[in-house]
């Protein structure tokens, strides 16, 4: 058993910025040498979510439109009243998303759907530099 | 330290058949003999979820109409726009309600709650076949 | 590797109670002495979630609020229709939220955000005495 933990940083635009790092993990899975096991992708912050979707405009854009319907980001927040922020929809969104996910490690490789892709998506209302970290553990 | 993959096919009626797995789960999680650890559930594929509800008619009715709520089959998703598609909704459903899930293994057994079952939902728009990968670490 | 896993318990007052058990979590993981892996955190039940949350009276109150339109304590449920029960909404909640989530452990500790605390969500219609197990993978 062993386990291997890298991480990674991505830049992003915020505003619901919805970023493929499907080839980052992949990356780091091979690395570990684990051929079976759990791999967890993790973003660090309050304001991201970690999910998967079949990477492709249309996917982006109905999942960006879900959200702001689901948390607006021109609403009133008693997070933005209380600290003078404009992310209280940011907040929001990445504690319904999480932040985290786990998957399985199968014959060496992250085992996704072949239209399955691992995206972070920055909730932020401006741009940031994100660390994710991805964790293998396995044999 | 060990690790445990199986993986079991179940076929599904599509458009949100919510299906209990969690006898699946519990035979592959004795079968690894791992006394305590984490065992991650993963369906493979962009159109399903995994989570854990009280499987029972009535919260399994509750869940569909609130899924159709935050995302209704009759809609204009820009999936479908795109592609000539039909289920621009199962992907957002999916990637909401996450494909993976992990849970304790504590005593040789999953450690879930009475009256919590785990459940595949399938959001796709027809019957589907689908693999679910069971991953167990632990000792 | 090693494997470690605790639980504690902790009292809730029910309706939506949000609390942060950060320290619970970095307790236990402090105990293992596992420099590096995975910690997964589950709440056993089918009526409670865990997420991650700026554990600030904003954020919190703004999570209750979005939770209350998603799924409202107050509307007609099969759940109730069928068993006499008050607590649908509670099911539904958790189903979507989830009940257990799994973070990176890095130099020995659960690696999140500076403003990032682990949550516990009580959406159940009573106050509840809530079991979690926090499990520990890694060496």
């Amino acid at each position: 058993m062993a386990v291997l933990q890298k991480s990674f940083r991505i830049s992003t635009r915020g505003h619901c910025d919805v970023l493929d790092v499907t080839e980052h993990v992949a990356r780091i899975v091979a690395e570990s040498r684990i051929e079976q096991g759990i791999v967890n992708i993790a973003g660090v912050g309050s304001t991201l979510g970690i999910t998967t979707l079949e990477f492709e405009p249309g996917c982006v854009s109905d999942l960006r439109r879900a959200l702001e319907k689901i948390a607006p980001a021109k609403s009133d927040y008693a997070h933005n009243a209380r600290w003078g922020d404009d992310n209280g929809y940011s907040h929001l969104r990445s504690a319904l998303v999480g932040t985290a996910r786990s998957f399985p490690v199968s014959e060496g490789r992250i085992l996704v759907g072949t239209w399955q892709q691992i995206v972070l998506c920055d909730f932020d209302s401006r741009a940031r530099d994100r660390q994710v970290l991805v964790t293998v553990v396995g044999e």
